[in-house]
């Protein structure tokens, strides 16, 4: 198996992912490691690299600020690019990014090319769910106006993807929507609701916003404008929470000591939220394996990722994929 | 001024909304207080009643279970449906139920009526934000389906809201999208920014929702299905962590004890996000006040909502409206 490195995308890149894959490298003797970035700022970051860890050299990145499409368009020589390139060519099985989404889309849509009969791929991240099993949520903000079909294919893939990568050997799909009992939603939920009733997957039905992160489905579907309000929302309100929390825990005396106290407890909750244990999102639908690390993925983070990747690559979910749509 | 209280609606029904009442009525001697529902229940659960509250004796209620749009059809003489009519027909200047919010709706929608130039009422409860001041969220799940004009139409209405009842002088209207910068978001948002920017209210530009609870905005605007995600989604990750944390407080003697000393601290947090002191809902653009408080509402929460009901009576809210929208 071969996986593909973006080294030079997020916050703590390169060291966080070179120094995950030194780790991983020599954990995995099966599976070669392809660094793609800047190779002397990536030997500087590393330690002494296996034999099963090649650096691609490139200098040039795609940025923050960059338009996503025209990036991709005009880089082809960059890292995130190069990597999405050796997918498409076969060179890689799975390629790995923590650089910017809108970019990882556009290279997964426009370098590796949708997979025959997906009509819009989706980003599918694992958000935390308050029993620590986590539910995978489709589409967090690929493609902004899906139709009722696009969400059944979304419900499809994510089964697909539960059962082989994430060991879950029946998975519950619901849809997301503003009440449980069917007939409910807007007109897009309603067609949905019929179109995943009909079909052979697990639909559990509605699921409202208040029960996502109870863990009562596994599978999530809803359009990626909704999606990415969702995944941005809880990230947003968790902060907060935690912002809170810090501040007020540091405010008197009794409670700096309380908060002592409680130091293992607290951490006990943070961790449960801790996207470093829940992965990279996979972008399903496109024709090779294709991973969105957090943004500000820790070397932690990027060695759980890089452990779906390789699981991601040893399952042929590619394959997988093409037989559930047939169902 | 004259309120029309729903007194059968809620968890807490008739209890609360009739503890609250009469605790307001002392204090206002210039409204009438119409408490409506059943007579007995109502006189058993309060004590003496001040001169400015009126009964208004009926056995019928809307049930939680009961579908809306039928249940107001089918039952004229249910609390709900005659507070609303008190409103239709100048009898009340402003309605308040705590029970479901379908009923609510669609007693607004068919008993009171659209008000003059509004396509679609819209229900607009303050989130509660981080700095403690709360930001107007229109729509929450009146309409599923919204055209950008309608999101025009909230926006105008979140401002006149915010002027008359929030004392918001020049309230700063966001919309909530994907991205913060235009261009971004589906059909719906990118038709809607360029109506908002043409618009002459103080509109911010566009809103993630990881910055929607930060208060940087007065008012965020979005579809109802939306708002009802984005509503829901904050009341069960604020549930579930505050959930989270009184597992873990109570867990061990340590964290027993720690616990009590963070006690007031954690309590200010909670309080942060109490309901309560941000009032009932207002459903905007019936041809009437038309309030929706929480379904778990207090005496407290009912005492908000019903010195929120009197502002905007005095107001003369109605008439704002049909000043705004001709702007």
């Amino acid at each position: 198996m071969k996986l593909a490195i973006d080294a030079m995308g997020g916050d703590l890149a390169p060291v966080a992912p070179v120094h995950a894959t030194i780790e991983c490298a020599a954990k995995f003797s099966d599976t070669e490691f392809i660094l793609i970035g800047h190779e002397a700022k990536i030997r500087e970051a590393g330690g002494t690299f296996p034999a099963n860890v090649r650096v691609v050299h490139t200098d040039v990145t795609i940025e923050t600020g960059d338009e996503p499409v025209r990036a991709v368009r005009r880089k082809p020589n960059s890292s995130l690019v190069m990597a999405a390139t050796m997918v498409k060519e076969s060179a890689a099985d799975v390629m790995l990014s923590a650089g910017s989404t809108g970019a990882l889309v556009a290279s997964g849509l426009l370098a590796i090319g949708r997979l025959q009969g997906i009509d819009r791929p989706a980003l599918a991240p694992v958000l935390p769910t308050f029993n620590g099993k986590g539910v995978l949520l489709l589409d967090a903000g690929a493609t902004m106006d899906a139709n009722a079909h696009n969400l059944l294919q979304y419900a499809q893939m994510g089964c697909a993807y539960s059962r082989q990568v994430r060991d879950i050997p029946n998975p519950r799909v619901a849809l997301l929507n503003v009440g449980t009992e069917p007939g409910k939603g807007n007109a897009l939920t309603k067609e949905a609701f019929q179109l995943l009733e009909s079909s052979s997957l697990d639909f559990v039905g509605n699921i409202e916003a208040r029960e996502v992160l109870d863990g009562d489905a596994d599978v999530v579907v809803c359009d990626g404008f909704v999606g990415n309000v969702v995944l941005k929302l809880i990230e947003g309100v968790g902060l907060g929470i935690f912002g809170l929390l810090k501040e007020q825990l540091t405010s008197s005396f009794t409670s700096k000591l309380g908060a002592v106290m409680l130091k293992p407890s607290l951490r006990g909750i943070r961790d449960k939220f801790d996207y470093a244990e829940y992965g990279a999102a996979p972008f399903l639908g496109v024709n090779g394996g294709c991973l969105k690390a957090h943004g500000s993925s820790s070397k932690r983070a990027w060695v759980v990722a890089l452990e779906q990747a390789r699981k991601f690559a040893a399952q042929d979910l590619i394959g997988q994929f093409s037989h559930e749509l047939k169902d």
